[in-house]
């Protein structure tokens, strides 16, 4: 978790923080959490169907290459698709640039009993908006604030947001990259822009240690999750949402109706 | 398919029609048509990134209890969430019938790339609708025809629609809904108008022949599946899609930049 003092370049995007079994082990561990979190989901999904309001946000960062897909697929992929509203930020679109940055993302939040997953978010209005220039740096520079204060609205509507960066180093992107290179069955995720942005590393870091250090709160606290070890990352990100959802203490809502009265109308149905 | 002389009564619910084996073997049959629908759905979704239009719309429909949901965890789960987009339609809200019926339908289509899923759609508007005289007689005579018109005009957007109506008897319904009263972790499935739609069952299922009859075309044709055996249910819609997916005869995209080029660049980054 993002606390004072944080300096991203000192977490080894190897490491496997909390974790001292190998691959086989991570792995192992992973298919009984997949079905703890699908539980756990249908339960936040049973509460919203009795009046609840809660709901989770995952919010997903990190490079090109970063493992984003790979948590919602393996990760995520073991929850009912009904229990989750998942949304990619792609570039703004021009008429969402007629809007304020957050008016595009506030329209996606998870309702209740959902599991919502933002591949890439807002946040991009602070790392590639500040690398880029996107807007002048005022501007940028307010946005942290903007964020805080949005995030705090969000929590106080019932939502449990989990804020993950996926750290992996530019060794480790190169190696995938070339993946996407060498297999034609991986062309389509591949974009020259990629590179672009690679040759930016250092600036993307530094966005990221400001984001994080601005926007790593009580209410909404970032944790960064070494990625060079996708089996790890997939660990790591699974225990968080377990994490978020034992915390809310669910139980199985109690009948809002009369069952031996039901009883009686079905048997002579 | 649902052609002429269709008579939905005339089917066994119990039955499992094109498969000889048993429970275990269907459910053998399962794991490997799960993982083949993971994989062409991806490459369904990277043909979009690519310029492609093609996307696919389940339509379910179905008696309360007849395995809807099931067949969206246990089926549809097996993609990725990424290439999911999921919609369980509920009673219209005053808003929505501020419009057409197939307004909020529309809203709702998937886009290029994905398997959208319809839990409920436009055909309760002549399945309620019809059942309980939500609408004057004519107006719900001619939503037929518009919903012919409609579907028309999405397959001619590329999409595929597989439309499966999930037949159950009224005995399986029985013991479905006594489940959902026996057990305290089912009673948020239950609503006390599960029964009160029970008691109009043969009402339903004429309107049922009615809707299946009047819009089976050759664009979207009704599959009726039988759904007292669950296993089997979900065999047969895994089937459909795959089905589907198939015939779309999908490649994975060239690449659309000079490889050995980005190669090169790659290697200075």
């Amino acid at each position: 978790m993002v606390g004072p003092g944080f300096d991203l370049g000192a977490i080894d995007p190897r490491s496997t923080p909390g974790f001292t079994g190998n691959k086989t082990d991570g792995q192992a561990a992973g298919a009984a959490a997949a079905n703890e979190l699908s539980h756990l989901q249908e339960m936040l999904f049973a509460d919203s169907r009795t009046g609840g309001k809660r709901k989770l946000l995952l919010i997903l960062q990190g490079m090109d290459t970063s493992g984003k897909g790979g948590i919602v697929r393996h990760v995520v992929g073991a929850v009912d698709p009904q229990g989750v509203s998942h949304v990619a930020f792609k570039a703004p679109t021009p008429a969402e640039l007629r809007h304020d940055f957050l008016w595009r993302i506030r329209r996606e939040l998870p309702t209740a009993g959902l599991i919502g997953v933002f591949d890439r978010s807002h946040y991009e209005d602070v790392l590639i908006g500040r690398v880029k220039q996107l807007a002048p740096p005022e501007e940028i520079d307010q946005r942290y604030e903007l964020i805080n204060a949005f995030e705090q609205e969000v929590v106080d509507d019932d939502t449990t947001v989990i804020k993950v960066m996926l750290h992996i180093s530019a060794e480790e992107q190169k190696k995938r990259l070339l993946e996407r290179l060498d297999r034609p069955d991986k062309f389509w995720k591949f974009h020259p822009s990629d590179i672009d942005d690679r040759l930016l590393w250092p600036a993307y870091q530094a966005a990221y240690q400001t984001a994080l250090e601005r926007t790593s709160t009580a209410a909404a606290p970032w944790h960064v999750v070494p990625a060079d070890r996708k089996w790890f990352a997939r660990l790591a990100v699974r225990e968080l949402l377990l994490k978020a959802l034992k915390d809310l203490e669910l139980t199985w809502p109690p009948a809002d109706f009369d069952v031996p009265a039901e009883r009686a109308r079905l048997a002579l149905s």
